[in-house]
């Protein structure tokens, strides 16, 4: 499972876990990073402060190991987050949402690596040009915020590989090593996983998120809010509402007015399944009667998983 | 690449040509055949005799090699087509759009073999109930009409994979070897391609249509129609008009208005891409700047890149 992932971040597995708003705090990505892979903290649901407090956690837990935290660009504390990252030199920063022409030579001269999120080839090709270290490539099967293009991760992957020479990780719909093969022969050289470690333990979400997650079936997350900015959200009395607004033609006004703020915190967070805004990726379906299990746990399976596959097709 | 589904059905590859209105007549099923796959005449356009020549004319192309019809059974004739397929001792049948339990032991009883088209793990596992041979799980990815779930090919073949023991054909999003590959790695023992196929030289769709699929960017195919039967579309004068009406919140009465008779037949067989309706799969923008290909080509490409794709994962 050596590819040019595990070398350019140092790591054993090429396998990061995404850094998600009210999941990825500094238990979490200190427990992927402790089990070979590269965990991220997501800073989008973070102040600065915050964000430093777990970043000084994250560096005792790993004792030395890789992590990284994800800034989502278009976050209006962005400025202060990077700061931070800098301050406590971090070794690695997944940016998102923006444009990462701004922030990956500043990184750079501060000797921290850069990876960008896309959910297009166009955008892969432009990350190129902007000298990042390394591309993710996120399909349509994510859970939270989308492309507008709807590509899915069998399209994405060999279009993106086509598009440009970096190190390229997948994302979307990967949570087996069976998927992490697949996107291997894709051409992807590792994978972003979100939804699998979002319901482990060390997840910072509530229980009540965790079970919900883990009871879908298939259909029961979907792609809205394509007015505002594509969303994929799990079914319940706040994905009813902007869904039912959507059907009656409702503005992007109407829809932000539902939305509200601070809806991820209420669902993700408090466990508010009802009324809170829930972001799940639809391989969550696949998990449907899994136990909410310790990191350690799921990273052994990925990585069996992925030798007997391998093995299978030989 | 010897699978169940090669030996179920006899041939070389396993590799499937959908069976695609206006695309999947005589030409492009004998093709696929003659070329080590299996090809499908696509009955969904058809009226029986229109279909009976069709038959005549494959089995004269192959000359005893295997190739089947698909059959949407949701069309008004297609009892009568049924009887054609039989009347013409046809060796494969795919069913779609319905349910199969009516038709598998009629067929069985006439010595012909059934695959049928689900999109859902739960379609999948009624389908083993009904006694069909092999089951085609098709992801959100495909052209056309396409399930309500909006799974996608990564998401559903191992849900698929699960839910059934019977051979299993995955579809949607497949135009490569190492597509191939990919699916194959999540489970599956064979493909069926579609967009791949309604673009070359043997397809009966008109020039101008497949010059546009060859010719489309990421996110110029979306699924619509979702108040009526999901449907992936190209964008065009067609597309816009309804997509303009879903945004405005239009009733299914409307869409139906909207929709017309016989678009189908405008857009691909007469390629009129402004006013006609265009199904094409996503993959499509994969394939921008491919010219229209012989079949042969296509087949010897897909092979060689599956092969090349097992080897360096090796």
């Amino acid at each position: 499972m050596k590819t040019r992932i595990t070398e350019l971040f140092g790591i054993e597995y090429p396998i990061i876990a995404g850094g998600m708003v009210w999941c990825s705090g500094w238990k979490l990505a200190s427990a992927v990073s402790n089990a070979g892979g590269l965990g991220l903290i997501g800073a989008g649901s973070m102040t600065a402060e915050v964000l430093q407090e777990h970043i000084v956690q994250c560096k005792e837990a790993t004792r030395g190991l890789p992590f990284g935290v994800n800034v989502p660009l278009m976050k209006p504390n962005s400025a202060e987050l990077m700061e931070v990252i800098a301050q406590e030199k971090v070794p690695v920063v997944f940016t998102s949402a923006g444009s990462p022409k701004k922030w990956t030579s500043w990184l750079h001269e501060r000797g921290i690596k850069v990876a960008h999120v896309v959910a297009s080839s166009t955008f892969a090709r432009k990350c190129e040009e902007t000298g990042v270290d390394a591309v993710v490539a996120e399909g349509f099967e994510a859970g939270g915020h989308n492309g507008k293009e709807e590509t899915t991760t069998m399209c994405l992957i060999p279009a993106a590989r086509k598009a440009t020479s970096l190190p390229l990780i997948a994302a979307g719909g990967i949570a087996s090593g069976e998927a992490m093969l697949a996107v291997r022969a894709l051409g992807a050289e590792g994978v972003q996983i979100g939804t699998l470690f979002a319901l482990t333990q060390e997840s910072g979400a509530h229980e009540a998120f965790k079970r919900r997650c883990l009871d879908l079936n298939e259909g029961d997350t979907k792609l809205l809010l394509r007015k505002l900015s594509p969303t994929r959200l799990v079914k319940g009395g706040f994905y009813n509402a902007i869904e039912e607004a959507e059907n009656r033609g409702a503005s992007p006004e109407e829809l932000l007015d539902i939305i509200g703020i601070g809806k991820t915190k209420v669902g993700i967070f408090d466990g508010d399944i009802e009324n809170g805004e829930l972001e799940i990726g639809q391989v969550a379906s696949l998990l449907k009667g899994n136990d909410i299990e310790p990191v350690a746990t799921v990273m052994q399976r990925l990585v069996l998983e992925y030798e007997q596959a391998l093995a299978s097709l030989q």
